[in-house]
């Protein structure tokens, strides 16, 4: 490819603004050329404040834009299977937010798609690309714990986003929704998952039961190595935004993860205080642009992409198979990967 | 009651000399008029260097005792119902180091005896005696978190005790030995349990595959409200004495434990690390001594014991449903209390 | 002015660079329209990098350039009081790193200049714009901890910089270079300053002694209004970079830092260690890109500058002063500002 | 010596109460035999509660008392000399509490006294057998932080205490009373004080004007070596005890101290927070155990005092030096220890 990669963006929605904004002016290597959304007036507005050459009203203007190298796809998740296999076949380097789609077989229709035309493909798992994490793994391999054996990964949220977006039709439910960043995680440093076992309630909102959603949960994992994990869910972490992860091995401890946003304790009769990183905005900016940074410098200089369709696949095999367990209060075993 | 109370401390091994001595000196209203052993001579050094008027070799001549208000009792596991009912049937007030018993059916029967003699008894649960468990119930009760959801509850010792220690045959093995006081914790901040599900393994000491016990374990909880718990309990958390818990409510959080022991930081080019508490005797230290100064202060004063014998039973029941759980690979159901 | 600043950085070394990109990309409401080097080769690579329109050897160029609004300088301090002076002739806005002059002489001369030419003027002092030291002013003028009396402001470089760097007739020496923001703060935050007392020494580099500098320092302020200050100094705090503040009111106390940087923790039999903000660019470059914003955002909308000439020249005469408190081993008392 | 040492407790304050309760249960090698007050029913009502056999209403009982081999003196400032002079001549052992004279005439003249009768003299820093302290300067000795090159050591109260107990007449005044300590921690890590220079005022207590005192204030010191120094001391840390040293070396820095006293942070909307060690009882505890178990051991093995009469002459020679130079408001340089 080109010394540098023209990046369309699919979808100006929170993330996509993140992920556009991000191209226009922060990823050496990038160059945003193109933002489409619906709405075209959206994607009107943006590129001009932006100073984005060119701006459509649906992305498959974008994929008939030769210039167009790489797209990014921020879309609502339903639509990623449509949009990734029309990316495909236009050629383009595909970016895809996690998930990249409602269902396991969907998911594997869009990577044989994605093989087929030959096109480089990177899903989106931010976590993977903070500082922290990535310092963990670093320890983990120079030996700093030993061998790992057990893993817990918590994600939880400030407070419940809208009833129309926690919907399980539309979010595949708390368990999906959230807890795929947690499986992914877990895969990452413990390897495949053998089985999972989910409690989990509507416990703190209960209007959340007239969508059929819980905002609590924790499912313990077993890996096919016989190592643990657990994974703590919550809607209800009215403090803060509360991302952490603990790695247990036989020589030590990492724990990931921090609260304090702004560096002031307020020390007072009442005690000593401190603020708390208000949500994932805030907690994972840079890796939102390290990841991007990584996509676009993968293209340039070649090799695969950090995160591989596989990955992709079994974070969305394990959040369902967990979302099983909690309905029909079993233990579900999964398949070898 | 008088207004002191005479105290005999029964098995002097590691926990009963902590006992022991802080009978001896630390406890307003407590006199240790005596000490026993099986191994008279220990009992004798004990009692000279502590000026203990009277040492025992065995337990029957406590009983015995006329002036010997109330027993402490921290003999092995596997004795505890023979003392308890001896104690009880010689009238003395009881308190008895966790477990009571090495199954329900025997603590049943002791609670049975104990009721029948209409003596004081107190299963000893130190960590409810800790201020941070204190402070947190305090805090929960003035309504600071909301409605409780969610508990954590973690143990991790530093090191493998001895393989004789472990042998699940003495220990109960990992969950029971370990977990109790998780589980009676997880009782006192959000009542009755419904369901457990434990996952383990032999991880880190491959040793311990030949006692039959393992290392590590994660039990997920259902209370029988509705919601949510997970016990972590582990034999390698090489770097120190890991006790901690986390309660999510729907107003906020209190998260219990602390690492550090020596009130020093060391900056160095290698970065900013400090030392952990070490074990429990440094954890704890406060707690045993707060929990046996309760223990004499409810006799003196009147009134029921901080700790009842359902609490104690209740504990047993279900760290041996979790070990149930683990060996059989399925969700435990636990009968109303 | 028009509803885009047309901005020209002078001076592309180590801090002009992170000001020039901040502008070619970050701050809304500005457009990078020239960078100035003496290096013009160098002015000409970064305009290509960063698509910047024009680039010049020289800062005359710059000066006569009609589509320049503002400029921002990040020349050698010995050079700030002729291009600051030719800036304000041309008309120019004018954003000047600290110290603005390496006399207060000198200093007054530009804000004189400045003010005959009627153009803006705002010195560099990004811990003003720190999320941190901003919190705590809010914090304090909320009335959280009643009155301040006391203040502790604290610098500690990670390692020395190179002699050239810290030769006093280029930096003016340790006090000056350093001091000059924690000088900036205490007055901030409470009021002038009545008399300083410097001790200091060389005491972890002795080579440095060939350029008549030291590595350490603690000043003593008495304020105006009685209240009370303490500075110290360091360039050995080799673990990483050390910037925090205390301030201390009758009821109650603000802590401004932090030490750590990548959110993990390591725990080892060794302890539990993180690392640390390793140097300011990392500690502040949040408040680099905020201070520029706000210079563009009261270019834009109207009104005074955030930091003012008389702030830049005050806290040149009081790290002067306290350099010669060091010097002659006596307090010396500062004439009203 | 005998393999138990017989101790008498001149004065029951609050502070002689500590000393008595600890030595009564807490010294291994330590015998209560006697406790005196000059309000002899306190000593009586002490001796009851805590099997003292013992109790007399003035200390010259004590002295005659031929089987108490060792006296702690903890009977207010002004009544030292007298007191120890007292016990030297009897041939007792000796622990003063600090300071242990109102003048260095008086301790020199205690000194000479002690010397003559060749009796065991030990004066009470406490600070210097807490664990924070004490771990500090075993990093120091094993090299970690390579030279030290600066020390802070703070001080601060969590409130002023009654008028009476302030007044300069009876306390010495703040900088007396309160900084002893740190100077004597101060020579500790880094040997003797060449020169100090003391800032102060009364900021938060105006009614301390009415005794003469001030509330807090800041002395820089220069060491011997040409190292550096600084003392924060203040009355009005009203959230809890700050009690803090950072030693900087050219290799790294300790800093000593905590605030975090129950083991439980809270997590709301309001943010974290967590409460603070309230007064010195709590956060010395164990260090005045540590401190008279010290002393009671040098005693039975032989050897040195660990804080020698000398210590106790400097502390009171350098607070006096800053007393008057905060008095006079020069500098004041200390004559060669």
């Amino acid at each position: 490819m080109a010394s540098r990669i023209n990046v369309g963006v699919l979808g100006l929605g929170r993330l996509g603004r993140v992920y556009a904004s991000n191209l226009a002016h922060r990823v050496p290597g990038a160059r945003l050329l193109a933002v489409a959304d619906t709405h075209a007036e959206i994607a009107e507005a943006f590129a001009k404040e932006f100073d984005v050459p060119r701006w459509y009203g649906n992305h498959h203007d974008v994929f008939a834009d030769k210039q167009v190298d790489a797209v990014a796809v921020l879309t609502p998740t339903s639509t990623h299977k449509e949009v990734v296999i029309g990316a495909a076949e236009s050629g383009k380097a595909i970016f895809c937010e996690k998930p990249i789609a409602m269902s396991v077989e969907d998911a594997r229709e869009m990577l044989t798609a994605v093989e087929k035309a030959g096109v480089f493909f990177q899903p989106g798992f931010q976590r993977r690309f903070d500082s922290g994490y990535i310092a963990a793994m670093k320890q983990m391999e120079a030996g700093v714990i030993g061998t790992p054996v057990v893993l817990t990964s918590t994600s939880r949220d400030p407070f419940r986003p809208s009833l129309e977006f926690c919907d399980p039709k539309v979010s595949g439910g708390l368990i999906a929704d959230m807890g795929i960043h947690d499986f992914d995680i877990a895969r990452m440093y413990m390897g495949g998952i053998k089985s999972v076992y989910a409690v989990g309630g509507t416990l703190a909102y209960p209007e959340m039961k007239s969508i059929g959603d819980i905002d609590n949960a924790i499912i313990s994992l077993v890996f096919r190595t016989g190592t643990l994990g657990a994974v703590h869910l919550s809607r209800n972490a009215v403090f803060g935004y509360d991302i952490r992860a603990e790695i247990w091995g036989t020589k030590g401890s990492l724990q990931i993860g921090y609260y304090r946003q702004t560096p002031i304790l307020v020390m007072t009769k009442a005690g000593i205080s401190h603020d708390v990183v208000p949500y994932f905005m805030e907690r994972f900016e840079s890796a939102y642009l390290a990841q991007i940074q990584n996509f676009v410098d993968t293209l340039l200089r070649g090799g695969e992409p950090a995160v591989s369709g596989i990955d992709a696949v079994e974070a969305i095999r394990v959040s369902h198979a967990a979302t099983r367990s909690f309905q029909e209060q079993r233990i579900v075993y999964l398949e070898t990967e």
